[in-house]
């Protein structure tokens, strides 16, 4: 790689004044890191094209250079199949021709003379700057499947080669690089290789912001980049960062604070400082709790202080619950009193506009070395401290589950959800306005939080994600990280001047970048709260052969159908497993895969057929349908199946069994106590339990677990 | 069309024994029907070939003519672009000695010459014969797209234009035809006219089960056929019709019968046979029951009776509860006592293999013009009549949705869901092994039931889809059907011999066909019974103008992304609507859509802009997104909304409202209350009210009302 190359051409097209390379200049920039193009000159007259024309080999074909035209082919700037030197002749007259009528005072730079390059399949590599991803790359199928079908993928930049791989895999119209219809599958190898080179390019130059190379043509035996188009300019500045250590340092005091500060505590009922007062209090803090009122002796029976400077002992969060306008002040003693983490409930700033007031105060807390939650926030709660700094209702049920929210309303779901359902929780945690504090520090404490085992998070924007996406990959490798992200469907609108830049839709780089850090998206409010409660119970399933044991035919074709929505494949089942279910299933009963004991089974006939199912160390996870008879009740059910599954724990045999219950309302009471013992089990769906199965399974996989 | 040359052609095929036309065959038959293909003559001989093509005007194409080889391609029995007499010549030697190296012995009738036409973009039209559905006609974008992609759509045959035009827009590709890069849009009317043709043709003779013809290569000016595949072959035998009227006779007599026996009633607690008795003694029937016992003299204080035949009354449906081998005597009491419904709960039958004797007792039943309900059914429930014929619970919550059920777990669903979501109901029937009465006898009734309003069905098969279909296209356009259709996913394997017919996956026709007859297809259990329990109070609304009013900025987000998911677009807010909800919002909330009220907001805020979107008749239907606050609590949010609506529906105003509610467990009382008074709430998911709400929408424009 000639990087010196690169760098002189970029300088000299920045400081020309331009935004985008001409033809020769990008095919330049392509050699010098190596990426194939047709070999090609620039030529100033028709004779010098003749010339290069020949040197080149025929056939080939001619492009107008001209800083003045962007669309060539619009401009009749484009002539290919060109066999003579007669005709390369007379193309570039009639070239230079159409350029003068596209455009009266179009400067031409000349005629670029192109090596005409064997057809083969059109496809398209690019690069863009994403302004919270940074820099990503991009493959897609060319022509019309590119453009109509927007059948692209993204990673972030830059790819390892097997990445660049998984990205030929990752359009929809993959089959069509093997080769369909009798034609030869393309040389991957050679695309991916060129993927993983303008990867680097972009990594490299920050000042390149997009790159497009449409088409490539792509044979059995390598591929050229035809046709190059980058475009150079002013990087985006970056949101500061901190350090790891620095992080979880901030993390592990503001989560486990030996005290906490009200500032605006208030002792009236119904307000903000007054519930996040009774809240501290109530939900069992062990901690010290300093009200800061500026006249008040005691609030709620603790000694009150005018002011966090007064406290005598250490501070480790200092909760906000004063009107915006007084919080840079309060923020300043925050910082002078050396606290690290500052809770901001209050409202007014950049969500209504206010972004001066939010800066202002993000400079006193930087300042100072002060974390900021928020502003904008209900505040957090972490149970394993007995830790509700909120004002919001109290939750205490302690679980393996941290979830953030952006939204206050998302926040409340996760609260009320929680309760109605039995979820227990390790943290909640409000982001809002996520003026410092965001995703990625949440995610590198609960990284080492023994009391978290899965993380779910609901987003609106990430601040960094190209930051979030490093600490994401990390983490999702030891835990389930899950996320919601909203505005999915908006796509971001951006000028572009590329065909990668117009296609980078905001939402597909998520997904695709997501995919790519081993999250999971959820794809509603729902899935994430289910997957939350769910993913923690589950074990890690240690293979793909899952089964399906149910008491009614009907929810056996429905979870069939669930498993290929989850990305979940039904174990094939060998010939001796078979007579094994068979030897506990009536004759009518199927075998196979679902399992169908039938309707009018005893209770003895779910037990055997579970027990056996758990045993049997070739099948890794079992979907179960139950369904509501009078010989088999739903809680007689819940109970042997309990029974069951514990009886194999004891005996160190711990698969994800999951269960949809269908009946009369008996079932629910069923469900839930199947899922306090570790079953994930629904009344009325049969698709909702197999969905965080398929979770489970595509975080295990992510992890490479599996 | 000439329907007599058709006919001979492929009397001539089938007689000679063979299933697929010949290439000049398929070509005189496209020809009889009016489908453009391109000149062409058969010859024998090289001499001949070349004075066919020079007649047809080079350039051409040849084609080897055998029944021995099916795949031309693959047996180098192709060669194109040839253009000259010398060029024919040698291309036809070639051809046929390429022939006999792919298979020694083929009979080569000769080579096709074929002129060669323009090319074009490719397109596929096809049709297959479906056993449930008949004849069905197919449209996809040739080439890589439909193979790689699947990319093809179905409708029933024959089509009209504007179905023949739909499918053009039915596939993912649709803008290619439109013109993409430079190129021209295709000529549509000139496909339209071709689909159309093939449908007839499929239509008018039964014993063409497939039509493959692909590439189609359509230009702006119009499109031709230029290889036609067409297999003949025995058509599938057709399922037992019965009249509307018929089915109305015996189906009013089913559902309001005068009288009720029980074929099996016992006295004996755990019996079906009692649980029977005690549902229709218990549910309030007020018509006769009579029980059928062979010695008792009395079961639960109702006189008994050895056989139907002893009753002295007359006798509208009788309930079986005896094992399978008794039910073909009984059948045949029954049709003597002339009873016009049978409902066969006995297991035993078909579902474990029991076909003969399900046959046996259908043959009883259709002598003496006996409907059958079942077998192996729990029965059904008909409210209206407080008619539980049924082993099940009982259930007498009356409403406005009839569901049926072809499996017996979600019959226990239905009846589980609906009582603990408060769920009224018209009817709960299960169809089970569907050997007679199906889902068209019950859209048929429910049709013409003032008690229904909405009819959702669960299904694993339809027995007669054409017949379904035909019903179905009818009744929704006066009421909302919705489908969840099990084994979605289990594609149909079949031998196909043409493209068209191995692309003809079950699912995609299923889902083309239902959306033609605009049966909302519901993609899970639960997606079936919300759209069940949602689509009952929801009014239809009058346009397509939503908006999105809510209390939390992070709900408006979900609550948009929801709307993308469910087809449903936000209204593009006029600048005095803008103005007029400004009036009512804090400065820094949003307007346009969502209009964002912001979090701290009185009741009042919400009043006030429900009521004046409730009031604007450009405002079609409402989303609401409430959060839980102290200053407006989820009751007081719930009544004041209610109030709002009942008070513009007191003036003659019906708008579809829907909301999602998202706080502690408090929202979900207020969701109950609001679902009472018609406002379809749910809390702790934006996803679910927006879908039901998308659903309505789904069903209105389907059935022309929007």
């Amino acid at each position: 790689m000639d990087k010196k190359a690169v760098r002189t051409l970029i300088d000299s097209v920045r400081s020309s004044g331009r935004r985008a390379l001409s033809a020769p200049e990008a095919q330049q920039l392509c050699e010098a890191y190596g990426i194939p193009t047709p070999k090609q000159g620039l030529a100033k007259s028709a004779a010098e094209a003749a010339k290069i024309a020949a040197r080149l080999g025929f056939p080939v074909v001619l492009k107008i250079v001209s800083d003045d035209i962007l669309h060539k082919t619009e401009a009749g700037g484009v002539i290919v199949g060109l066999k003579s030197a007669g005709d390369v002749r007379k193309a570039f007259d009639r070239l230079v021709k159409s350029a003068k009528a596209y455009k009266k005072n179009a400067a031409i730079q000349g005629v670029q003379v192109q090596q005409m390059v064997g057809a083969g399949r059109e496809v398209l590599v690019g690069a863009v700057s994403d302004p919270s991803f940074g820099k990503l790359v991009a493959f897609g199928l060319g022509g019309v499947l590119v453009e109509v079908l927007k059948d692209i993928t993204f990673r972030l930049a830059p790819v390892s080669k097997k990445d660049a791989l998984s990205m030929l895999d990752g359009v929809r119209g993959a089959e069509i690089l093997r080769g369909v219809r009798g034609a030869k599958g393309v040389d991957r190898n050679a695309l991916a290789d060129i993927i993983q080179k303008v990867s680097n390019l972009a990594n490299d130059f920050p000042e390149i912001l997009e790159v497009d190379l449409n088409p490539i043509f792509a044979t059995d035996k390598g591929a050229h980049a035809v046709d190059v188009r980058i475009v150079v300019g002013q990087p985006p500045a970056q949101r500061q960062r901190f350090s790891q250590s620095a992080i979880l340092a901030s993390m592990q005091r503001i989560m486990n604070p030996r005290s906490v500060a009200v500032i605006g505590a208030s002792a009236e009922d119904g307000k903000i400082g007054n519930s996040v007062m009774k809240n501290l209090i109530n939900g069992g803090y062990a901690g010290n709790i300093y009200p800061i009122h500026p006249k008040a002796e005691e609030i709620l029976g603790r000694k009150a202080y005018p002011s966090v400077l007064n406290v005598p002992e250490v501070i480790d969060v200092a909760v906000f619950a004063i009107p915006a306008k007084f919080c840079a002040a309060a923020m300043d003693e925050v910082g002078r009193k050396e606290i690290p983490g500052a809770v901001m409930i209050p409202s007014g700033f950049a969500e209504v506009g206010e972004t001066a007031l939010q800066d202002e105060l993000l400079g006193v807390a930087q300042r100072h070395g002060v974390r900021i939650m928020g502003p904008n926030i209900y505040g957090f709660y972490y149970t394993p401290r007995n830790l509700c700094a909120t004002f919001c209702t109290p939750y205490d049920v302690k679980g393996k589950v941290a979830l953030s929210s952006q939204s206050g309303g998302v926040g409340m779901s996760i609260v009320g959800f929680s309760r109605t359902t039995r979820m227990g929780v390790s943290a909640i945690v409000g982001l809002g306005n996520k003026s410092d504090l965001d995703e990625d520090d949440l995610l590198t404490y609960f990284e080492q939080d023994d009391h978290t085992q899965v993380i779910a998070m609901h987003c609106e924007d990430l601040k960094d994600g190209r930051s979030f996406a490093e600490v994401a990959s990390r983490v999702s490798k030891k835990k389930p990280v899950v996320m919601l992200k909203a505005g999915r469907t908006a796509l971001g609108a951006r000028a572009a001047a590329s065909h990668t830049g117009a296609l980078a839709g905001n939402d597909k780089i998520y997904d695709d970048v997501l995919r790519q850090c081993g999250v999971i998206r959820a794809k509603s409010l729902n899935d994430l709260l289910q997957f939350a409660r769910g993913l923690q119970v589950l074990p890690t399933p240690k293979g793909e052969n899952i089964i399906i044991i149910t008491g009614a035919g009907g929810s056996g074709v429905l979870l069939s159908d669930a498993c290929v929505d989850a990305g979940l494949s039904l174990m094939k089942m060998p010939p001796d497993l078979d007579a094994g279910f068979r030897k506990f299933i009536p004759p009518f009963g199927a075998a196979g895969n679902p399992v169908d004991i039938t309707g009018g089974e005893p209770p003895a006939t779910y037990a055997n057929t579970i027990r056996y199912a758990l045993a049997e160390p070739r099948i890794h996870s079992l979907i179960l349908g139950y369904w509501h008879t009078i010989i088999t009740p739903p809680m007689v059910f819940a109970k042997l199946c309990a029974e069951v599954v514990e009886e194999a724990r004891a005996k160190g045999i711990d698969k994800p069994v999951v269960a949809s219950l269908v009946g009369d309302v008996q079932v629910e009471e069923a469900c839930e106590y199947l899922y306090e013992r570790g079953i994930v089990a629904y009344p009325y769906t049969t698709e909702l339990p197999v969905a965080v199965l398929g979770a489970k399974y595509q975080w295990a996989r992510g992890a490479g677990l599996l």
